[in-house]
């Protein structure tokens, strides 16, 4: 009997482990993020390999993203940018888990136009995925922005993640969602797509958010806009000021959770961006694998 | 025995007393905010008197900010700015605690330049106190500027509130420091004078502030910077952009508490913008004084 192949994918928030046969996904397993843990990583990896393969059973497991972090299971390094598939590939951290070899992907690192440095731990798996899935990426100069906790926009140019920089939105989101005074202690949840819209105007308008934020909850007060108003604006203002701080106009990629490229592509095709969606965990399968292709 | 003049301040997070004899205080009392009660406002503000005043002695007590918010003791309206002080006292709320006759100040409303409701509670009462102060301000235009939970930019013109817009900042902070993944974990506070330089830095060579948070987490992780220097850094951030957003060039008066004001003087400094300071607290009580004599 050969050795199973599982990937991984271990972020912030949740960890997804894929028994792989072939190229196919033969089963899931899910467990808590790295930020979410109560203990050590490897008991919480464990925990979950146990739903994919029987203990002691020969295994190669390939994990992308936190599970590389200081806190994660074994700390990966980060390969700096300009970074191909080589390059990355070289420096993925090992480690062993009863038995079977682990491989921990190195994250990426680059300094920023505004000469600022910035990290990635998962979405370059992505990246490199997306090119895998689509050799035309890997060709040329392209932008591919990665929606989530945080937005990661990436310049591939040859094949190679030239440069990124993040963007705090999907958390900022969260923040403003869950424990700001702006979205509070509403009921009616209707109006999101109003909200959302009026919050795309503002930031086509005005580049500044800390002095916009605020029309959340005045217009709650003074306009009758509902709770689901307010959430919808704040989101609408959050992902327009990124498209308009983030993007020079090129045509981009996106690679995320449908519901959260949904909206991105809304608010591009309103500024007359043009962009194409991949599937996030397609994309993270396919990056992975690239992995275990060359073990 | 005439009746006791007592002026309060209640806002989201803190109610202050003052029992004043004639211009002067005579005893402070505090107790919760009003976004802090467990119970009914009117139960916090008697115990809060009690420490002031005999149960059932005469009084006049005259509070402004949220105690006239929807959640607060008694509903006041909000004047409609270009508001003087005329248009403002008129609409005072009245209500009675224990035989004590209580006004609660109006808010004002005002709608921005980029056409969005916006609303304050309490601050109007330091810039009309601002101007009881210093009567110069009374005549002519001015940029008075109110730091604090969120930070209220007015223009005052000839002693009427012309206008005047929220910006998030104090809140926007306390929410990246205390809940988000920018500024966890760390133990070593030094660095923060850095820290704040670099984020005013950062502010004027870009208005584009969710591109720019992640900076705070990168730096720790790529650089060693420490939890200290993030926390500066995402003050010194938020402050110069807001700065940059708000400010036309002219000269500012800034009231509010020292420790925060004296951050925006210098972050004010940095972009050649002339500031002074009056002090918040006593802003208050002249605003509230300006009822008081009235009666």
């Amino acid at each position: 009997m050969s050795s199973a192949v599982i990937l991984g994918d271990w972020g912030t928030s949740r960890l997804r482990l894929f028994r792989m046969d072939g190229d196919k996904v033969a089963a899931r397993a899910e467990g808590p993020g790295i930020g979410a843990l109560d203990g050590p990583a490897v008991v919480a990896l464990r925990a979950a390999l146990a739903e994919l393969i029987a203990p002691g059973a020969e295994a190669r497991i390939i994990l992308c993203g936190m599970a590389g972090s200081r806190n994660g299971l074994v700390e990966a390094p980060y390969a700096e940018c300009p970074a191909g598939l080589a390059e990355w590939r070289y420096q993925a951290a090992r480690t062993v888990v009863d038995g079977a070899e682990v491989r921990v992907l190195p994250g990426l690192a680059c300094v920023t136009p505004a000469g600022a440095p910035d990290v990635m731990r998962g979405e370059e798996t992505q990246i490199f995925g997306a090119m895998a899935l689509d050799p035309a990426l890997a060709q040329g100069r392209h932008v591919i922005a990665l929606p989530g906790t945080h937005c990661k926009w990436a310049v591939v140019e040859d094949g190679k993640v030239a440069g990124f920089q993040t963007w705090f939105t999907g958390e900022l989101y969260a923040l403003l969602a869950q424990h700001s005074t702006l979205a509070r202690a509403g009921t009616d949840e209707g109006g999101r797509e109003e909200g959302f819209q009026a919050g795309l105007e503002r930031a086509a308008s005005d580049p500044d958010l800390s002095g916009a934020l605020f029309t959340a909850r005045a217009a709650q007060l003074r306009e009758g806009r509902s709770h689901g108003w307010a959430l919808g604006y704040l989101s609408g203002l959050l992902i327009g000021q990124e498209i308009g701080a983030a993007s020079q106009g090129e045509a981009v990629t996106l690679v995320g959770a449908p519901a959260l490229t949904n909206a991105y592509v809304r608010a591009m095709a309103a500024r007359g961006i043009t962009s194409r969606v991949l599937d996030g965990e397609q994309c993270a399968l396919a990056g992975l694998q690239l992995h275990g292709n060359a073990a």
